[in-house]
């Protein structure tokens, strides 16, 4: 309660709320008519905090609960992917899923095969932007392996600029984007880490981490 | 590539590489064998950006998947949500969903309404959350009904550290977490928001916003 309503009655705080959110009300659908472009977007989801990659799975669930088709390629498999593939699995008929990575750098610790992964994945990646079977493609951890200089940043953006048809959704996860990466984009959000339970001790936990 | 590379043949690339994963991978090792704490945790997202439902939901799916029994408590219940809503009806067997909200406050515009349905949502997720039924709860936009001060702050805060029992995950999303709730969280992101499609004119779209 701010200073302005203390004093007010119930009923005084009601009907200043009542009228408030009348005119909130008008000022958005006013904003909400201009909005009427639709178009595939380019979304990236960056920064050091949790809920890149979730939410890249959030958004792949949305768009199947739709009935859409959806591919996901995940450019670094991790072990800690168990709980999205186990619940993709109940939409095998509008998923695919292609797992092409080859684990974290510190696990390969081999440089090349990095690289070779890397491009495999943006091939079936791009081959499943450009074949008008799906609406969304989630590019899981692609950002890794642009940091890593593993695919050139310029192929990449250029791609997406270029030569993504208009209606499909594609979806960029991983933390240190590039900036040539974020210019095309449309959707950018960057997760900032403000709490972290690791810190405390606390493991990777089934359902939460993976 | 940087300074220190150039120059460099693939070969001395690669070899250089190997080693230096080798060192990150045994630094990692150590690290991670420190994190054996396994506990319920709390979860905020919050922010002006977008992801804070979409990776609650994500968070959601990755539970299900491993088999967990969910809890969903929508305080705010949106038009735009029906993706969500969809794909959860795949695991019926495993989610309970309660949309408990009345719709954004500038839709009711009924302010007492707005309080009664906060407060029956709050007492939903406090039973889904002691019931030892779920191994995960999501408060979906509490901090939206908490902001308005539809419901104490303190007597969340208050119950999620001393009544929640110690194995179950609490998630809770929405912009402007207040501080009370941040404080007893464990887990803690930021989404902010880079760059939003709505500036140009896009409007909301099926699978990316619902």
């Amino acid at each position: 309660m701010t200073a302005k309503t203390e004093g007010m009655s119930e009923e005084e705080l009601n009907a200043r709320h009542a009228e408030k959110m009348k005119k909130k009300k008008a000022a958005r659908d006013k904003i909400m008519a201009t909005k009427t472009i639709e178009k595939g977007l380019i979304i990236v989801n960056t920064g050091k905090g949790k809920g890149k990659s979730t939410a890249g799975f959030g958004m792949v669930f949305r768009s199947l609960g739709h009935g859409h088709k959806v591919g996901v390629v995940q450019f670094v498999k991790g072990r800690l992917d168990t709980g999205e593939r186990l619940a993709l699995e109940r939409f095998s008929d509008l998923v695919t899923v292609k797992r092409m990575g080859e684990g974290f750098t510190w696990e390969t610790q081999d440089r090349q095969r990095d690289i070779d992964a890397a491009r495999q994945a943006w091939e079936a990646a791009k081959d499943m932007i450009t074949s008008g079977e799906f609406r969304l493609v989630l590019c899981d951890e692609l950002n890794i392996v642009l940091r890593y200089d593993y695919l050139p940043v310029e192929e990449v953006a250029d791609f997406l600029k270029n030569e993504k048809p208009e209606d499909v959704h594609v979806v960029i996860t991983g933390r240190n984007a590039k900036d040539e990466l974020i210019e095309v984009a449309d959707l950018v959000t960057e997760m900032e880490q403000v709490k972290h339970p690791f810190r405390s001790g606390v493991k990777p936990q089934e359902g939460i981490e993976f």
